[in-house]
Formats: structure tokens, sequence, C-alpha cells
């Protein structure tokens, strides 16, 4: 093999060495016990989807795409999300199942990275998607049910900021007459840019009236407050259905009791070509980007040729690690180490403990090289080394 | 989007709905409980690899490669095995451990297939390697292990067939004399074809006794008595120590108390080159496949520039899964429907079940569309509607 790659990893790929594995694995476990007691139900897709059904309806970017071609010749895609492939199924095969369906998933999702050594190309997320309810409430089931999440895994702080893309959208065409000038204002917010909003704002041909409207979106952060000051900067009929909305989803935040836990930021995008209605993005610690983000999205399912409304969020568990500051540590270990003679006594031994629930290590030390370094990963050791005797440890 | 592909995923990828899920789910949970408690210590190695690195190390055919470029125009593969990226970890950020090794890991693998759309090209393994003992010792507990794993989740009758590669080399070069014409007998054992065995055999331009030997290789299976007969045919140093460790192994396995769960079987190859020692097959039920396999391996970490000696096995769930007859059922869910007045009680009382450990559905009945389909997929129904009232169910 090449020496060049002998130990190498592609491109934002990354292991994981079981002093982080088994502290991700419980946080992991307590999502999937409050996620089952919600009602959702897990299901897996393929890692390999073909592009023209889930690339493109995922919408993630062209170029962050994994593609290749399989031995027929069509193009695959290394799935960038998992709503799409949900989407898929919930449209086929579960299309006769009671609606509205609430599905989940564990999974690994795939984005190329151009030179930005620092991001992973493959990370795990845990989502929801609750599929066929129109009402606000599954909006707000999305919202407690994520509050839920992060306090169950012991995040001391953070906050979830709510949008609604419906109401951007409604003040963007509104006043910029057009989709793709709609677009590009979407996209400043979407980059979080707003600098070079503000910038582009002041140098649109428009009213200065417009021109504050579009500037005063800006400030629509904080508490349930702002939703009053979003409706005086709103004209149309939808836009003033998307506060409506606002305002019924923070009564029901408040009958869930987890109105400490969010706060309205009015320009909260999060995807470009994605969302309808309500956003939000949960943020924690000193992570510069969202440990979870979801919304609604009612148009997706139009890709499969299907009428439903169906909103969802997905957790990034790395950054949710992060967040969390977690120690790195494995469960401790009792090791066993036995010679031949010993080796009925060395095994009841280990059977015994193990039914316990200890996590014991069974070892010949003939087969060991270094006996130190060997009993030294252990938190405990015993051994049943010489001839056998009535004693249960040497 | 194509219709031709609205709803289709790539040839040999599958989807697992919640009725399979999710009892895969609490097989998968046995069998790491139990690994864990043997000491073994989970990991994750990205699904992408360099081909350089991993995908010529797993010594899987080439044209069951799934391979890709990269931006910068390497070739990767999805990993079609576990063991060679557990090597390149134990070999790289693992190598000042504490040896003897032992990781485990829970993971999809990748072949692609040609026209046999029947067998899955994206499959599930849990499996355990235990790296840089060689002592026999480490064979009997893989062997150990296997067994307890496959009674823990449940499987009634099973079969754990045992072989040793280095046995059948050392035979094989000692009669036909060179590697090429050892690795086409070996070839139509891996294939399992005895026909072709036996036919191959007659032709060749040996001594009748030889040719006998060769054939009576075919009867080698059994029980341990067989080891007797082995050691009848074989001649030189390495063939007879294969025995030895043979001999060994059994009684290994009679301390352990498994030897009612296994038969010798020296026709196993199991794979063309990866194995070095003693090899092992789990077979359950009418599964025409191995529900697991595994062996030592002591040549491929000189991939890596180490010498190691390592034994491992991997268990395929999807096979495990159909061998049990698994019956697919998904955990009852209690629904709870309600309407806008009633809210705050709906939310209290599925917070209060769930806190119970039951399955819970919040439903805003606005939200549903056929509330006889909704109701109909739970098991368990509770109204809140109406105005409130005392009593905490309609």
């Amino acid at each position: 093999m090449s020496k060049l790659f002998m130990f190498e990893k592609p491109l934002g790929m990354r292991d994981t060495l079981p002093s982080l594995y088994e502290p991700k694995k419980m946080v992991k476990d307590t999502m999937t016990t409050v996620i089952n007691q919600w009602g959702y139900q897990f299901m897996e897709t393929p890692t390999l989807e073909y592009y023209d059904t889930v690339g493109e309806a995922s919408a993630i970017l062209d170029q962050q795409l994994f593609k290749l071609l399989d031995q027929q010749g069509h193009t695959l895609v290394l799935r960038p999300d998992m709503t799409a492939p949900i989407a898929r199924v919930a449209a086929s095969r579960l299309v006769n199942e009671g609606y509205p369906l609430r599905l989940a998933y564990s999974a690994n999702v795939f984005r190329a990275q151009q030179n930005e050594a620092g991001r992973p190309a493959e990370f795990e997320q845990i989502g929801v998607e609750c599929i066929g309810d129109r009402s606000i409430s599954a909006d707000a089931e999305m919202i407690a049910l994520m509050v839920s999440l992060l306090q169950k895994v012991g995040l001391s702080t953070f906050t979830i900021a709510i949008g609604h893309v419906g109401f951007l959208q409604e003040i963007f065409l509104d006043i910029v007459g057009n989709e793709e000038r709609a677009a590009t204002l979407r996209r400043y917010l979407y980059e979080k840019n707003y600098v070079g909003y503000r910038e582009h704002v002041k140098g649109l041909p428009l009213s200065s009236i417009d021109k504050k409207r579009l500037l005063s979106l800006l400030t629509l952060r904080g508490n349930s407050t702002q939703i009053q000051s979003a409706k005086e900067i709103v004209e149309g009929e939808a836009g003033r259905k998307a506060v409506e909305e606002l305002e019924q989803l923070w009564t029901m935040l408040e009958a869930y009791g987890v109105q400490d836990f969010v706060k309205l930021d009015l320009n909260i995008v999060s995807h470009m070509s994605y969302y309808t209605g309500i956003v939000f993005e949960a943020y924690a610690g000193n992570i510069g980007f969202p440990i979870g983000n979801g919304g609604r999205y009612d148009q997706l399912f139009q890709k499969f040729d299907r009428d439903k409304s169906a909103t969802g969020f997905g957790i990034h568990l790395d950054r949710l690690l992060e967040a969390k500051d977690m120690k790195k540590a494995t469960a401790a270990i009792h090791g066993v180490l036995f010679s031949q003679e010993r080796r009925e006594e060395a095994i009841e031994f280990a059977r015994m403990k193990r039914e316990e629930g200890e996590r014991v290590v069974l070892q010949d030390i003939s087969g060991v090289e270094n006996v130190d370094a060997c009993t030294g990963s252990f938190q405990e050791v015993s051994f049943f080394l010489g001839k056998a005797r009535k004693g249960n440890e040497s």
C-alpha cells in the first residue's frame, strides 16, 4: 500500500475512538428514549440514494454532494440529509398509514468539504419528522420536544431561536417585487451576513419607507413582544397570517411551559429552499453553529406527487457533545488475568461478574506481551495464576 | 424529478420501516450490552476511506467496491468491511494502548451487487476484534462470545462450524506444490463447490495417495474426534501445529461449556485472502449463508507496518433476524387527541404518562384529516375534546 495513505482518512472524515464513542452513545440513547416516549417511530433508509430522487429534493448545494455512478450508469449520492429520504418513504410505502405520521431517525449524513478541513464531511443527526399535520400544534410540538431532548441530555443552558420563513418571504416579495431579488436578500440572512444585508438594502432603488422596513427586520429579535413589532411592518395577507401563526405558537409554547427556552428571531432562514413556515435553531455554549435546527416544509412532498404538510428537526450530535463539554471517558473495566491451570476458575469468576453487570476482560496471561501495560488499562485487576487453589483469587 | 426514479432506491439498497427497526434495535441493544460486558469497547470509523488504505487491505473483490473520486482526485471507497478500518486505527492512534486491544463496532458495510437483486448492497454488522493476542485463548474467547451473543438474543438453535485455514494451506502446498494451485483448491472450498473440488482433484497429476488425502479432507466434519482424523492426513510441521491448535481450542471451549454449540468443519475457508488460522462460521435456521463469521488474521497488520496478531468476528444483523424469524412489530402507542380548549390538560396527561414510560402521541385534533385512520394507529386512545372539565378524560 502507498506509504502516503497508510493511516490517512479522506478530507472531513473522522474516527470516533471509544473514549468519545461511549459518552456519545449515552447521549444518543437518552434522546432515543425521549423520542420514543413522544410516540415517534425510528426507521432507516439507505446511505446511497438516486440523485434524481433525493439528491435533488434535499436541496443541498450540488458541490456538497458525494456522487458516484452505479454499475448501471445511474448517478447515486451519499444522502446529504434525512428529510428527503424519509419523505420518499412516507410518500410511498407509508402512504396508507394513519396520518399524521411521526417518524424519527438516527443516521449519518454526508456533505463534501472543499478546503475547510475543520468541518466534518460525515456527521450524525438525530431527528424527527411530523408529516401530515398542518396545525401550528405540530410546530409547537417540535420545539417542545427539542427543549425536552436538550434538557434530558443535561445541557445546562440553551436557546431556541424561532423565525418564520413565510413572513420574510412576504415582506421581501412585497417590497422588492420578484423572487430573484427576494432570494438575494434571503441569502444575506441565510449567511448571517447582516452588514452585507444593510449595505445591499441601502443600495436598492426603493423608497426610504421600504428601506426602513427592510432594515427594521434586523431588529426583530428578542421576546414575544417583537411579534407586535413584526405586525407593524407587514402588509399583505400571507404576512399577517405568518404573524398570527407566531402568536398562536407562543401561546402553545407557554402551555408546554418552555417559554423560557425560546426567543424570537425573524432573521432566521436556515436553508435556502426548503422551509415554508415556522423555523427554529438551537444554540448552546460557545458553538458558533446551531446544534440543531428545523422547521415546516410544506412543499417537499410535492416533489413526490403528494400534498402533505410537514415539520421536523435534526440535532447535530457532535455539536451537541461539544456544547455539553462532554468529558471523554470509557466505563471502568475489570481485568481478569489467568494462567492455563486456572482457566475454568477465571471463566466462572468472569461469568459471575458479568452477570452482576460489570465489564470484565478475561485475559490469558500467555497472550500478553507487556503485563504492566495490559493491567494498566484496567480499573481493577484480578489474577488467577499458578496452580489451582481453594481461594478465588491468587 | 424524473418520474422513473421518484420512489426508487439503488440496486440492493433497502429501507427499514419502524415495524422491522424496533425489533432489530432490541436485538442490537442486547448484543451491545453483552459485548460491553466482555470488556470490548465500541468505536466508529468513517463510511468513506481511501481506496489505497482500506479498500486494498479489506481484500473484498474489486468489482464489489463502491468507488468514487473526491474533489482532490483520490479514489475513495464505501467501506466493504470493518476489520481493515479498525486495523488502521489500532495501528496508528491506538498503537500505544495496553494490548491486547478489544474493540467492537456496529456499522453498515457496502458491497456492490451486479444482478443479484436479492442480496443487500448495504448491510449492518456487529462485530469485535481482539488485537495483539497470539494465544489460542483469544480464538476460544471469540467463539465463546459468539455463542453467548446468539444465546442472549434468543436464537433457539445454532451451530458454529470451526475450521483452520493454516491446516488447509499446509496440506495444499504440501501436495500440489505452489500457491497458485493451492489457491485453486481453496477457491472450490470457499465457494462450497465440493463436487467441483472432487472433479478437480481427480484430474490432477498426483499419486493416488495424495488424491486420497485431498479427497479425505472433505470428510473432516463433525465432532472433535475428527481432529484425530485430521492428524492422520497432515505431514508438515505447520500442519501439525494447526491440529494442536484445534485440540487446545476444543479443551478451552469445553472450559467455557460451549462444546454443544460447535462442530469441526475443516473445509471452511470463509475468505480468499484474509484469515491465517482458526476460522468459524455460525449457522442457524434455514438461512443458506452464515449469520456470522470470523477468524484469525495475523497478516493484515503487516499492511499497516505493524506486527500484530488478531482475531475477530462479525454478525450479519439482517440474517440473524431472519434466522430468529423475528416478528415485525412496534411497541404500543397511546394516542391523546385534544382540542384547543383542553390543550394544557392534554399536555399534562401526556407528560405524566411519558414519565411512567408509556409512548404517547399528543395530537391536536384540528391537525387530523381522518380521525378514524389516526386513532386506528394507536393501541389506546384518550380524548380531551370540547370545553375543559373537571375529569381528566372526556
